[in-house]
């Protein structure tokens, strides 16, 4: 049986594979002379972004102040929260963050934020350290044109309490010619303007691989790639030995020819297609697919296998999106070598805040 | 500005909706004579459990033992977990809860279940009360056959540590003649042999204002009604005005005309779609739409609309399903009249086992 300690459903992490996605992206940004700014909201996790650190990474990034605020308790002092804070509550804690971080950063994609963010800093005697973002095709968030880009730019230099860094963008992945245009036009404006960014952010797991292609990027900011998932393997950034996450699940019917189901629902591997076909890969079942999920339920078609799991049978199925499957269990478990290794909370979990 | 004292993303649950909720749809059992049993897994609060015992349910569905064990605490002694409960682990977990619980029950739907736990009960002094989950046009879980159910049934008479209460299935919506004919089967088929049924459970919201279109059944379990939802509107549950949950999300980003960004993405109001076009319903924007989500940022489209918010601004979203929205906040804000009246935290969340 699969790790007979461990009951199910649960979340099962192969330390090794973390370990080489972790190294082998640094390799790549150590030799194209770009710097690793992960993402924690993939693992949520202060030791694995330690492990980032430890072989190369610059800083990490955060979405959420609750988030940023867990990982500065555990001693992470360079932190790009890579998001628009809005709101009297929020602004509050990100000061009081701010003033416990050596560099702490936000991004803002408006005079709205900006002002906001001002406002709340003016007279803090701090400083803020911020990046505009930038919508280079994504459709996000981010200022539309490189011509908005320099304008706020710009206002941010004259706003207390702040300091322009750079340029953010989440780009749409396999966009790093856009990035590239994009980024060196709104450098240009902003030195006619006598505006210096320093910082080229960009990120992403699907194209990671092709960081170098935009060269005016100096930073990446990257999440999926430390687990990696089936999306990302249909996106080309891994092969499926690659991914390290999976839940584990026992059968608990098989009422009908090929129908397994299975005690992993959406409530352990999400609703998330990516436009992926089911909701999962079953390990060493190639053929075996996650047609439908309730929430404590997963259905699964094994009509095209040549074998049929029975009731109590342990199955691992990779997920489609890593990333929210973190978010849905209290904690993990690392393993080596298929053998249970150690237990960790996800401290970071649920800080939708 | 809504909810002032509140920060977003969170959810908000108008609590004069839950109690006509609640309370309309016992008054509909308690006039066909069903007996309510509501499913927790919808709320996952005690306090809410105990307004639906309070107008008359009998006990209450939960799909998990952790979920099992949370309302055992608060002193719920009739529970119903309506799962094939599998593995060493479960079995001694599922028995330690027993011996606390005046009305323990399961459902099982092989011999193989059924011989996990009467192996775990035979000499525990212990009854653990059984019913045979039938297939009756689902796919999921369940017998497939009224031949199999009676097949079912005498194995339960025949197995130490067992007793045998009925049939349950949760069906197909809209399914209700087939219920009924399929429950009538099973029970003429069990009579032929000498076994008695007493419990047909049946459940669902989509069709529950049909629940008596299946005269046999006696018990109705039924989880969503409580909040409602999008796809309940849909479905024709109930009407938009009966959505008690709502995700609290603020506008961060408005970069393009009719794109409005704010801070409620999958982590908030999950990837679930239910058939439904868009991630939710914007509460006063009938013609917006939540046309994609990120983790961290829902994507919607207000070019239809006649006036478009701004940043800062504050949206209620109705998601398309209420349940595993529940599960992703640690804390949930219930209101009266559009004011915050108190704040619970989601005691059974993330209980997946």
């Amino acid at each position: 049986m699969l790790y007979p300690e461990l009951d199910t459903p649960c979340v099962v992490i192969d330390e090794a594979k973390v370990d080489a996605n972790i190294e082998a992206f640094q390799r790549y940004c150590d030799l194209h002379g770009i710097q690793v700014r992960p993402h924690i909201k993939t693992h949520k996790l202060p030791y694995l972004a330690q492990k980032q650190l430890d072989v190369g990474a610059k800083g990490i990034t955060c979405q959420k102040i609750g988030e940023a605020k867990v990982f500065a308790d555990a001693g992470f002092d360079d932190i790009l929260i890579s998001y628009n804070i809005v709101g009297a509550a929020k602004l509050e804690r990100l000061r009081a963050l701010a003033a416990r971080v050596r560099s702490p950063a936000v991004v803002a994609d408006s005079a709205a934020v900006l002002d906001g963010l001002s406002a709340a800093f003016a007279d803090s005697g701090l400083s803020l350290d911020v990046l505009v973002e930038c919508d280079t095709g994504a459709g996000r968030c981010g200022v539309q044109s490189p011509e908005q880009a320099a304008e706020l730019a710009a206002r941010v230099q004259q706003l207390p309490g702040l300091r322009l860094r750079g340029l953010m963008t989440y780009p749409a992945a396999y966009n790093e010619a856009r990035v590239q245009q994009w980024f060196s036009e709104a450098t240009a404006l902003c030195e006619a303007r006598g505006i210096e960014l320093e910082v080229f952010s960009s990120g992403g797991t699907p194209s990671m691989w092709h960081a170098h292609e935009a060269p005016v990027v100096n930073e990446y900011r990257i999440g999926t790639y430390v687990y990696q998932d089936r999306s990302q393997v249909a996106a080309g950034a891994c092969g499926e030995d690659d991914c390290a996450l999976a839940v584990l699940t026992t059968v608990i019917s098989v009422p009908a020819p090929g129908r397994v189901i299975v005690d992993a629902g959406s409530k352990a591997l999400t609703s998330d297609l990516l436009g992926q076909d089911g909701y999962g890969q079953v390990v060493g079942y190639p053929a075996a697919r996650v047609r439908s999920l309730s929430e404590e339920h997963g259905i699964l078609d094994f009509g095209a296998c040549a074998s049929l799991p029975v009731v109590g049978d342990r199955l691992l199925i990779v997920p489609n999106h890593a990333c929210p499957v973190s978010n849905l269990f209290d904690e993990v478990h690392f393993c080596r070598d298929g053998k249970l290794s150690h237990s960790r909370q996800v401290d970071a979990r649920g800080k939708v805040r």
